[in-house]
């Protein structure tokens, strides 16, 4: 592991028209937000959804990719015409874009020379200086270039790649969590909540999310910091007002 | 139905915490992207998710109403202190952030006057020149503010919603399309889709998206277009190619 900062944060960035048309339900911003949370202790803090377009894929890399820590993108590595995030990275970044050896010798080897025809060629050409991030399920691999970690849509083959990112990841405090279900309603709780946050500001931060179950409406309010001390005090506070007010607790 | 415009546009902001963290998986985007495609003819160009901030919330809302014809947020309008959609818009769009007389009538008739709290009354607080969209299952109502539409995060209380915003939006010319589901892998249709995207250039747009079923792998081809003659001509040119080339057609 990698000398530790203390806050370390990344952004998303969902390339592809069919997440726009509603056509397709993205899972990949829930899956890489859990991931880079749990496993490395980096925060996302912003997503975005863009369309298959060079000019616009530029426009956010180099915008993200300045703003954050990290920048994780999805989609458009593919064979087809609408696959241009390589190209459009290489543009972002000004540096060629060309055969990568090793991704074109994995690549040739996955499918076999006579197969191995000029649309999955396409599939080695990434921009110059990429590091590979290796695909175990489908070949093809994905990349990291500068701070962006360039990753495929497809949520199986993204999900079986992930942990090949870690050791080129700086890791961040982890961000600790403790959640209380409730049998209640927002705006029966919002005052203590918001007391509760105003004492503890800059250490935790607490979100209150309404749910329905079994027939009844509940409350999801889930505390979150870096430090471990505070997150106990404030929740041990929240538990206390909770049963001052004798509503009933759901679950942990 | 009020004047039609060729092209209209939109985009969606996603406000939320619980999205960012990888807690919540959103459902709200595939929605209301697939509801303005069908419905209205306008098509989602961006999605952004950012987090429960005020100045992170002014900065994209001013950024995002200015560039589309249409703005859509989901969150952030509830009673908690973690709500604050409301007076940021406020902000941005510098009027003031007050009792909305019609609203505040709303949620004191749904919760009566005695349980209507300080907490609730909150949800009355809007931005000043706001028309209101009625929810119906619970109270709460979102609303229109220049050209943002604010609805809520929960989303069966969004869906519920939803059709409350059609009379209030310009409606854009239909987008069509047409989907062909073939038992190949991208690489071998690849040259034949750029050929024929090539070919329609600006009049249909072209995408291909890798599935998996039936332990076998699959390539779904969607055409779009805006103009009916050329989606069909174009998609008549795509059969043509696929039975050339032997490949077999799952579905239409």
């Amino acid at each position: 592991m990698k000398k530790k900062l203390k806050k370390v944060n990344a952004a998303i960035l969902i390339i592809g028209d069919e997440i726009l048309s509603g056509r397709t339900q993205d899972k990949n911003v829930a899956f890489i937000s859990e991931w880079l949370n749990s496993q490395c202790g980096i925060s996302v803090q912003e997503v975005r959804v863009v369309q298959d377009n060079q000019k616009v894929i530029i426009k956010n890399v180099i915008n993200l990719s300045r703003k954050y820590n990290y920048l994780f993108t999805t989609g458009g590595i593919g064979p087809t015409h609408d696959d241009m995030t390589s190209e459009s990275i290489s543009k972002a970044f000004k540096v060629k874009y060309e055969i990568h050896k090793k991704a074109y010798k994995i690549l040739e080897n996955y499918y076999g020379k006579s197969e191995f025809n000029d649309s999955r060629k396409k599939m080695a050409k990434l921009p110059r200086g990429s590091k590979l991030i290796l695909n175990p399920s489908s070949a093809a691999p994905g990349y990291k270039i500068k701070n962006v970690f360039v990753l495929p849509g497809v949520p199986p083959i993204l999900q079986s790649m992930i942990d090949n990112c870690k050791p080129l990841l700086l890791k961040g405090s982890k961000i600790l969590s403790r959640t209380l279900n409730l049998f209640t309603v927002e705006s029966k709780i919002a005052i203590d909540l918001e007391r509760i946050q105003n004492k503890f500001e800059k250490n935790v931060k607490i979100g209150s999310y309404p749910f329905f179950r079994l027939g009844k409406v509940g409350v999801s309010v889930v505390i979150r910091s870096t430090n471990y001390r505070s997150l106990n005090k404030s929740y041990l506070e929240l538990i206390k007002r909770i049963k001052l007010n004798k509503i009933k607790i759901l679950s942990f």
